[in-house]
């Protein structure tokens, strides 16, 4: 049974919409972006959201969707009102639930966009059929889901998941969400490609002209890039300090890592597992596996519109 | 109707053991320790906890017991079986299941031991009803559990629920498990008391004359220590890092306190509570409270024959 659903993925610099057909897989059939939503009114950016969502419907040549699945950076209610977001500062109580019902006259379901990415990879990626899973997406920040003997742990507000602001060096560098030493200050986007650019030897290397994100640093690295090679080895351990903490407390059967720090692939990676090998003795007396995410830059959208589907574990509760 | 069970707690320095007659609340009937089973053949330290155990039921009055339940320090196999524990080296791979099953003819439930102590707390003590709690048991070291969504998290080998060992300063303090840095390095039994002793002013500080534990330091604060005051203040201040982690994780309802480290009481909750609410974004925006176990020192025993019970959390998975 084929069904049309439509996706809506909300971070901190655009909104990406798509029309999601979901056969045994599911596909993007059309797609567009809002951009910076951080900056604007939230009621004119969620009337640009429905538009956007009516001319998908009408691209995609539907005669209509059967619903609407929002994944939201930030701590997102049961309810779907969106409690607080670093990303969307604006955006704190804005019912996105509601907004989005009464604009587009669709159901809609909303969450937290990591609960979203897990879902997809849970229901089409890397973690299929598995029951306990930590799942990590490493952007501008660290998203994270876990799944805990087939559900997902959500908190009594809906709040659970934050692994990005897990104290990794007590009273560290500080952080936007009101704590120091976080962990993603030591394994984010700009936090990576800054550590590079303090580098001693960064103004020496012509591998490393034109920085601009963390799979820029892999591909230097593979050109014999010693900066670009040593930045990421150095995340890739903070990044293991923080799968000790995760793996210590869910003892899972895989991590899954997404998100655009992860396409640094194994240079990031490997440092992480053998970090976790060497650090966590529950690593070592049990089953864990550290892989990338299957399901690349759509995840978030795809998991969006997974939302939407029934009998997922992410709508339990 | 009342029930007669048997409840095992097994730690590093000894095995306590029960008779516990369950009606609306639970009570220790009859008791007794087999000491130091870290340093015995674990045979043998069956064999007298076997027949420890036939003489409570002879001493409690009662015809035979229903079955006997065993907290354990370590980490627990489904099937019952110690793969290993940092305070019982000599005991990994000990089938403590089905090695008191044989030996007492009854049926054995076994379970980590912060696993019965939140199963204790969670049916009778500071936490009935509620759905999503961490549990923190502190002693020698840091022992956990979490309860999401009103299921208890066990993990794919059921060696879930080791907060203690949370990467908290990277690269930290080196600790028996193989990591650096561990929570428990900052807050547990040892710890606290040497880091009393190696305060320059200890020598001259005549309220800490024969420290033995953290009660004696909260002691000490209350009639005047500064050194004790400082102590606590700081192990407070680690234990609020680890709450902000595990607080970002679960977004509990509440965060229970045990253990014999928690008797210093609200010198020592008191400065993790405030850490906690200025760094964690969950607790501010959540509804999370930290209170201190309310069962005392026999939640152990007492969580270990709940483990007998039926349709307890503990159980399930």
């Amino acid at each position: 049974m084929s069904r049309r659903i439509l996706g809506v993925d909300i971070g901190g610099t655009s909104i990406k919409l798509g029309a999601i057909l979901v056969e045994e897989r599911p596909r993007v059939v059309a797609k567009d972006v809002v951009e910076a939503p951080a900056s604007r009114d939230p009621g004119s950016a969620l009337d640009e959201t429905a538009a956007s969502l009516e001319r998908l419907v009408a691209r995609a040549g539907w005669p209509r969707a059967e619903g609407v699945g929002v994944g939201c950076a930030g701590l997102v209610r049961r309810d779907g009102t969106l409690a607080y977001s670093p990303n969307l500062p604006g955006w704190a109580g804005v019912p996105l639930k509601d907004g989005l019902e009464m604009r587009t006259r669709l159901p809609v379901r909303v969450d937290n966009d990591a609960n979203a990415f897990a879902l997809a990879e849970w229901r089409w990626g890397a973690a299929r059929g598995m029951s306990d899973v930590v799942f990590l997406t490493l952007g501008t920040g660290i998203g994270g889901a876990f799944l805990a003997g087939g559900r997902l742990v959500r908190g009594v507000s809906g709040f659970a998941g934050e692994p990005g602001h897990a104290t990794l060096v007590l009273d560290g560098a500080p952080c936007a969400c009101g704590n120091r030493g976080c962990a993603e200050r030591y394994v984010g986007n700009k936090d990576l490609v800054e550590a590079a650019r303090r580098h001693p030897e960064f103004a020496d290397d012509a591998l490393l002209r034109g920085l601009r994100e963390p799979r820029d640093l892999s591909l230097a690295a593979e050109r014999g890039s010693r900066v670009a090679a040593f930045v990421l080895a150095q995340a890739g351990r903070a990044l293991g300090g923080l799968l000790v903490t995760l793996v210590n407390a869910f003892d899972p059967e895989l991590v899954v890592v997404g998100g655009g720090v992860a396409l640094a692939g194994d240079r990031l990676l490997d440092p992480a597992r053998a970090h976790l090998a060497e650090r966590s003795f529950v690593a070592r007396h049990g089953a864990v596996r550290v892989a990338a995410a299957a399901l690349g830059s759509e995840a978030g959208l795809l998991g969006s519109a997974g939302l939407v589907l029934e009998e997922s574990f992410a709508t339990a509760g």
